[in-house]
């Protein structure tokens, strides 16, 4: 890969292929104007090319678009005067460490598929033939426990259409196998499974060859059950309706059947071959694909139905599978603290080991856990939809056109933003939101409460309908028309938002007796995690401030589970194991709750000493 | 009760209040001229009341009509030389004696009601609702393998709605409990199964209180597949046919709803409180009712679907009871020893005892089983429906106006015999077969080979279409209006009949190593076995010829088995224990059947030395 050295500041760094110039500036902290948002047409992201070949559009004939720039060579590119730089700003980009929880793990998922060649039965030897395959199996040390009354009805004839060679299909639990399938002759090699992260937002599915463990096809789209609210607590209230319940868990079944057969035309497969399905949700989404009264998980004192869902058949939930198909849904903890986060402990491997883990989970609510192999305790924290951009003026969903990454000039309080898909500007997602807060206040343009500089006059900082607001983009440059503004309201609520994620770690670590600065690894799991900047975060207060190595990135680790869970017929019993191990803490009923609360409405916090790689260098 | 004196024969016995001096002469196998089968017109039963009180229709002005008088007190009757009487066939009428199996068991049902007041949630303690009731009912000892999808969509409401005082319903396999009801508040006290005896022909029924272990309410009626098929054979022929299978399951079940509900209506309960549907039927019934393919049990090597049936539940079968309650299959052996038979070995107990007992089921067709506590041998023979009337020209079901009993002169010919209800004749039923076959070959109209004497002129005995025959009424007394004969292709196919019985029971015990002498006790099951004469059955050569205080009639023991599975928990494993016990010899494949079936068809065998007391009488 070529490498890049930004002039005047002698900064060099590799770029990889698809990387323009100002994407690598942006990701090493340099600031290069840019105000549309990378897409070429502000012509404000001017650079010299002093050495080396570089493709990209001329600007003034001596200047290149920063934003168009891709080179060819290594190359020597110096910024002009106009873009200001702060040195420092430089250490204040990193991002946490991509970290996949690779084992070595001997493929076992707990569907078995057996081929049988039986004897066929004569006059001396005429056992029913139940009993024929039964016995095979057992030779085999297949101990059947259950026999579903559909195979029974088909059982005779299926032996003697293929001569008695058949293929059975055996899932496995604790106390035995279950037969699911029986096919006329040999069919070892269809044997699929699906994992899907049933989201709020999205749903994310994987078909998985259970044969070679491999992935076939990934497909994702949103959660049909957005068009009657936005989130779980809008869906439970319609869920009250006449008939609201049924029409939202029919409405994300049809989803996750679409997107089924997507998966499996794209692999060239049948659905036939579905033998499992396996589902990590949220506590819920899962009682709404259940069709389980979700009322009481909302109502005081906040119970869930179930904590351990029952083993599942495709036709108990009227899924056009085949009707033995195996439906797995990942348990909960507690209300607000469900599958998605059972499943992600078990991807993140951390019940297994020794380093005491901070895992956050950052979407509509923020849900954490702290533990190893010894503990678990987890809460949920009640951050609101802040994050994903929710309750905010401008802000948006993390889809094209959202500003996902801002940095502001110091002196000139100009900012560079590149908005995803470097499209024009539609509003602020939640990387951008945390971005642009940590560089408002880095430029001291808000305070350490998070309200805006009132002596100071710039075209950006004025007093709007709503108070004071910062203009991120005027409105000739936005795709919408409108000036997109970060206001005061919006900052106090990402106070109290990330406050109320600060306080969940305390309360957790304290509640076992440790302190943030014992932590040893802090996991961010989502989409979320990995677009985070862990200056920014940290610098607003709502990561902790520990040494950024311990950080990890894990991805969306509620597939992730899923998939574990279909790949190896063991991670069921240690997700079991990891469930029943979880302690939930009500924060929201802590005593000490509200005072760790209160403390943190504050930038980073009010105990600076919490922050010390901040107050450094002040 | 009275005591009757019978004159000049010196024979003296008591009389039930129900049975008149026709009856008792009949029992005791006293001869009195009855050719209209009791119900009074024939006027030919006249008897002289010499002492004491009775009631009765007086018949030329000095006798009284036998089949009219119930004695008051003791009496004497004398019977007119006109009725002549053997002396020697007082020896000749033996009822087998009941046997009631009656354990000293407690009562254990496998379904436990259990009642629990739960201490609602609250914010300190919100554990899921799912595992709140699971926790409850593992502090009383009882851990829940199975949840069914349809109880936790119910389960918020119904805690809710008695503020979490509910009822479970608990159904125990092998390996925890099984959840299948709940139900808001305490309803202990609703507890009932239904035990079904799936007959070919009838379906008798019983519903039990399982609090009680009482019987509330028993009925029967016939099997409504007779409709499109008299015996197996022809059911599993019509199931061929398009829907035929579908039809013949959906009517039986309708039939035992029916039945259900009648029963229910009697006992003024509700289809709710029905937690248990225990059902024992042969091979062929079974199939039929479950809908599982019967052709394979006709079709050589004759292979059922299953031995063990899966438990089901009531909503797979469409049976509108409770979704969740359980119907049991009593287990089959082979395609023609079914569930039936192991339920009857069950009810039997010879399977826990010492003595070497046969246990012969006798209906459409012959059944037996060998054994004690430490094997069993069992095999089906193909008596075929001789032995219900099947196959006899003027056979019929033992329904009113079938002859059950009949006895003919030695020295006249002439019979006398009895129908079912005391009604004009319609035909012969089993027992009165056996019973007519046994006299005519003691008063030697037929000799051993089976054929009618042809030297004799008698009005009674004439060459008709069919060859030789008895016309046992004639036309102007029978009910048909037509005569009611017996030929002696009748009579051949009972001889086969028997012979294939007579065989059955040498092979198995010889497959042992034992021989018919050994037999400690012989075991009659079905209602048959209770109207059977065992003098007459022994003449014949279809019971072996013992002491006839080693025969039982145990009645239906399949619906006994049925019961005693619904009534106490460990019966179901030991009826496991017996199925799979159960060695099944297809006799028509071993290698000495044949052999022993011709020598069989002689009455009563070519082999006297078989039986001893027979050739004593002389």
């Amino acid at each position: 890969m070529p490498r890049v050295l930004f002039q005047p500041y002698q900064i060099e760094a590799e770029i990889s292929p698809d990387e323009t110039v100002i994407d690598l500036a942006m990701k090493l902290g340099i600031h290069i104007n840019a105000s549309c948002g990378g897409i070429g047409v502000c012509n404000k992201c001017k650079v010299f090319l002093e050495s080396g070949e570089a493709k990209g559009e001329k600007i003034e004939d001596i200047y290149y678009k920063a934003c168009t720039l891709y080179p060819v060579t290594d190359i020597v590119v110096r910024i002009p005067v106009e873009s200001h730089f702060d040195r420092k700003a430089l250490l204040r980009k990193t991002r946490a460490q991509a970290l996949e929880r690779k084992e070595t793990l001997s493929l076992d998922p707990p569907i078995k598929k057996v081929y049988l060649e039986l004897t066929p039965p004569d006059i001396e030897e005429n056992t029913p033939d139940l009993e024929r395959l039964l016995s095979a199996l057992s030779e085999k040390e297949f101990e059947i426990t259950e026999v579903p009354y559909s195979l029974l009805r088909s059982l005779p004839h299926v032996l003697r259409e293929a001569d008695f060679k058949v293929t059975v299909t055996l899932f496995k639990h604790a106390r035995g196998y279950r037969l699911i399938d029986l096919e006329a002759g040999y069919t070892l090699e269809r044997n699929l499974a699906v994992a899907m992260d049933l989201g709020t937002t999205t749903l994310q599915l994987e078909l998985l060859d259970l044969n070679s463990g491999e992935t076939l096809a990934y497909t994702s789209d949103y959660n049909p059950q957005i068009s009657y609210g936005e989130d779980v607590i809008s869906r439970i209230e319609f869920a009250r309706k006449k008939d609201g319940l049924k029409l939202l868990a029919e409405r994300v079944k049809e989803r996750s059947l679409l997107l089924m057969e997507e998966l499996l035309k794209e692999a060239g497969r049948k659905i036939s071959e579905i033998n499992l399905f396996s589902i990590a949700g949220n506590t819920v989404m899962t009682h709404l694909f259940l069709e389980l009264e979700p009322r009481f998980l909302r109502e005081y004192p906040y119970v869930p139905v179930a904590k351990n869902y029952p083993l599942l058949r495709a036709k108990d939930l009227g899924l056009p599978l085949k009707e033995e198909s195996v439906v797995l849904f990942s348990p909960s903890v507690a209300s607000y603290v469900g599958g998605d986060i059972t499943a992600g402990v078990l991807a993140s491997l951390m019940a297994q080991e020794e380093q005491l883990t901070l895992f956050i989970d950052l979407g509509t609510n923020g849900e954490i856990v702290v533990g190893n192999r010894d503990f678990l305790m987890c809460a949920a924290c009640s951050a609101g939809p802040a994050f994903e951009g929710g309750g905010i003026k401008c802000g948006m969903r993390a889809t094209s056109g959202a500003i996902e990454s801002v940095n502001i000039d110091p002196q000139t309080y100009e900012p560079m933003f590149l908005t995803i898909g470097r499209k024009k500007a539609k509003g602020i997602c939640g990387s951008g939101i945390i971005s642009l807060m940590a560089s408002l206040l880095r430029v001291g343009l808000i305070d350490k409460a998070g309200k805006y500089r009132r002596d100071l006059k710039h075209p950006r900082l004025r007093e709007g309908d709503e108070g004071y607001e910062y203009i991120l983009v005027f409105k000739e440059d936005s795709a919408t028309g409108a000036d997109i503004v970060f206001t005061e309201n919006d900052i106090e609520n990402l106070i109290r938002a990330k406050g109320a994620m600060f306080a969940g770690y305390q309360i957790l670590l304290e509640s076992v007796g440790l302190s943030i600065n014992e932590l040893e690894r802090v996991f961010l799991a989502g989409t979320f995690g990995s677009y985070i900047d862990l200056e920014d975060a940290i610098t607003i207060g709502l990561l902790p401030d520990l040494p950024r190595d311990r950080f990890y990135f894990l991805g969306n680790t509620s597939l992730q589970g899923a998939k574990k869970v279909v790949l190896y017929t063991h991670k069921r019993e240690e997700l079991m194991r990891i469930t029943q191990m979880m302690t939930h803490v009500e924060l929201s009923n802590h005593p000490k709750y509200m005072d760790y609360y209160m403390a943190a409405l504050f930038l980073p916090h009010t105990d600076e000493s919490l922050f010390p790689s901040l107050s450094q260098r002040g």
